[in-house]
């Protein structure tokens, strides 16, 4: 039977799927692993051999995704500094022995496509998506084409500036959607009284007028950066996942107002904002729909 | 011999090319208009029949670029309110009598694919434009295709919002990118002392400490514009034209440090800021370049 496998090499474990080219699910697995010694890498070679040996044949099309900037010929990621030592020009294709390329997607960029394969945007020809988590991250397709262009690195929707004025983030970006929105900056955009955008979730649920003021701020943040999304890149829908998503109505509720206040709505023409559905198997599932080649027009 | 017609449908006039398919331009004319009763409609029709009697034969190829947004099977513009009115969903084949579809553009689309085929972007499949005039105009090719959208709105740079706190422009964007360096602003961020950014520039040039500050406020919102489209669509190049780039080193000296200063530089890679070269024929070329489908992956 006909199968491919998706993997998403994350920052500390492998989500695996084993899927057919109609995308039926035929197995999923997600393995932990420690960042040293390319542990990750063999790890991502055992789980390959676990979920050939369990369909009793090698799959046919073999898809990676991983953090960093894909390499021009989709071989390997180029561009990763400071973590995963070694994924730097891993030639995939080379290291599990595989009988045929095996693509290699930068792992934002995986998600979306797994989102337009099986999920959320399903069959779209124009959809971005914002994964708030950590950071946020970013994938956007425009007229059925992935955006990757010169290095790679389109997409990162989450280092768009919204305050020029405002403090940079790693990339550089002054005020960007990643500052207002991503866990790592609650800390600060609370004064420390929040260690979690989680645990600021909670306290809007439970009525804390100033944690829901803070929580607003994010969202109009949001709302204003997909605004400006829509005016570039022309989205029919912005599929809005990580665990900050998790929120659900106390998220899409304001976005939805924040989004009708700042959106061109051109011929009365409004962006969907729609929850991710594949959770953190995105990836995985985008990975092995690169390799099959099951969606938008390819490069 | 075969040829091509390149149309742009301006606000006040009508640019044409006639250009063999190598790029070799082989007549060019700029015809005025006044807007009403379809005046522009008439000329145009006029315009691409002087240029095939000169030829003596009939255009191969005909192509047309025009302001608002082109109609899903880009044969028309869907939407263009307020101006040149009887252009929405006007079909240009059936108007100008063509025996083969004449693709219709975006003015902006049209100016970057002409500055992609025979100007500053020549050969390149990453870039975007951003024309800085009355408004700013924009428009993005990545991976070789030139960005459309679900209606035909992607790269529209200039709504982009980098102070979300500013007041909003025509498209309801916040701060955006056109409120800091329009010229149909300029009145408003100078507390009237300057009634076009032409004479802001020439006050710069003479030394005035007060004019140049605000000049760089511009230039340095640019910059940061220019850091979030790097991050967002990974170009090669911004090719920057219109009448406010005629400032030239006023402009791209600055520029270029404010993009050092916000540039997220994975790798090391650095967009190139190149001034545009085909002027107010950008868009006449494209639009031939469209029907020829000259450059790019095509849609």
């Amino acid at each position: 039977m006909t199968y491919a496998l998706g993997i998403d090499l994350g920052g500390t474990s492998i989500k695996a799927v084993a899927v057919t080219p109609a995308g039926e699910t035929l197995a999923q697995t997600n393995v932990p692993f420690v960042d040293r010694d390319m542990e990750w890498a063999h790890k991502v070679r055992a789980t390959v051999g676990q979920l050939e040996h369990e369909r009793g044949g090698r799959a046919s099309f073999v898809g990676l995704s991983a953090p960093g900037l894909a390499a021009k010929d989709g071989r390997s990621i180029a561009i990763m500094p400071g973590r995963l030592i070694g994924l730097e020009n891993l030639d995939w294709m080379t290291f599990l022995n595989a009988p045929q390329p095996v693509p290699v997607l930068n792992d934002a960029h995986a998600a979306l496509l797994g989102e337009v394969w099986l999920g959320a945007a399903r069959g779209l020809r124009n959809a971005i998506m914002l994964t708030l988590g950590t950071g946020v991250g970013g994938a956007a397709m425009v007229d059925g084409h992935l955006l990757r262009g010169a290095i790679s690195r389109a997409g990162h929707l989450g280092h768009i500036s919204i305050d020029w004025n405002g403090p940079k983030d790693d990339f550089n970006t002054p005020g960007s959607l990643e500052h207002f929105m991503g866990n790592k900056f609650i800390a600060q955009r609370t004064g420390g009284r929040f260690a979690t955008t989680h645990d600021l979730v909670q306290a809007v649920e439970h009525g804390d007028k100033a944690a829901e003021e803070t929580w607003l701020r994010s969202v109009r943040a949001l709302g204003c950066a997909i605004a400006s999304f829509v005016n570039v890149l022309d989205p029919e829908a912005a599929i809005i996942g990580g665990g900050i998503a998790r929120a659900g109505r106390l998220l899409f509720e304001p976005l939805q107002k924040f989004v009708a206040e700042y959106e061109w709505r051109a011929g009365g023409y409004q962006v969907k904002l729609l929850p991710a559905q594949l959770g953190e198997l995105a990836g995985a599932y985008g990975s092995a729909a690169n390799a099959l080649g099951a969606v938008g027009n390819g490069v």
